[in-house]
């Protein structure tokens, strides 16, 4: 998020049709939660449009891309690991230690989908539960981003908009920006 | 969540079979992070199917119902009502307020699908915005529950549950609980 090292989310696994909404929130999440990249399966070509067209509405910088070896990409990631699992150990027991991380390296998000191979739980360097309930690997993302982050990507400023929300008491405020 | 006034989440909207897992995730969501209840529209059995079986598995209290006339119930609550949307109130701004004020009021919290109508926004006594940019239903609950409860939700105990997750920091760990 613009000032430290770079948070990259991957969502494994897509089953088209049935995951696109599911996939979609995954990237909006990371969007607007403070991730600067999210890398979804090669499949999931329609989730990428989704978050790109959202991206070049309402501004970035934030980057979508599709990838056909994902799981190479997080062997050889350059930085740290995380993988969001409802197995994993307590976030509010680990955050600090993952926070002071990146401050100094990259972190890689692993987001689940259906089965992770066990592979990923041996190659994070946390595995990590936003309560050890099942629920929604959105929800855990998010949780997880806004911990991280301290509430500070809540704050973030958006470049390139053409369009932003004015923060209202009632109903709908959206103003053209004059950013072009 | 057992220690003060009641929380209970609505969904508004529900598409059978595009929203099912939407919806799912709204309901688990609501039962993981906090909340007391969920009410969803009365086309979302197959959601609640879901999250009644989850609670019996993995404990409670937690409450999901359906009903037919969710406008009436938001309008008759006898609480506050907060709507969360991407163009309400910035929820780092006005996140204190609700709080104390659940401290001695129930607390409905209404969480869009589509289109929801302008009433809604009116009859809100706080519209939020988990920030005010597009992503998910799911993840702005989550982020708002966890922030009104400060994380306190995520030292629940659970009553009645089968199994329990014992948080690891490689693989998986589940175990049968004694409480039959």
């Amino acid at each position: 998020m613009n000032d430290g090292p770079e948070l990259a989310v991957v969502r494994l696994g897509h089953r088209p049709g049935r995951d696109e909404r599911m996939t979609s929130h995954v990237g909006l999440t990371a969007r607007a939660l403070g991730a600067d990249r999210v890398i979804l399966p090669d499949n999931a070509g329609q989730s990428k449009a989704t978050v790109k067209d959202i991206t070049e509405r309402f501004g970035g910088p934030f980057s979508v891309e599709l990838s056909d070896s994902q799981k190479a990409l997080i062997r050889e990631w350059e930085g740290r690991v995380v993988h969001l699992t409802m197995y994993g150990e307590r976030v509010q027991d680990v955050e600090e230690g993952i926070r002071e991380t990146h401050r100094e390296e990259p972190l890689l998000v692993v987001v689940g989908g259906e089965k992770v191979p066990f592979g990923i739980y041996e190659h994070a360097d946390w595995n990590v539960g936003v309560t050890n309930q099942p629920h929604s690997e959105v929800a855990g993302l998010a949780v997880f981003l806004d911990r991280l982050f301290c509430g500070r990507e809540l704050e973030r400023e958006w470049e390139d908009a053409d369009q932003r929300v004015i923060p209202t008491e009632t109903g709908k405020k959206v103003e053209p920006t004059d950013s072009e």
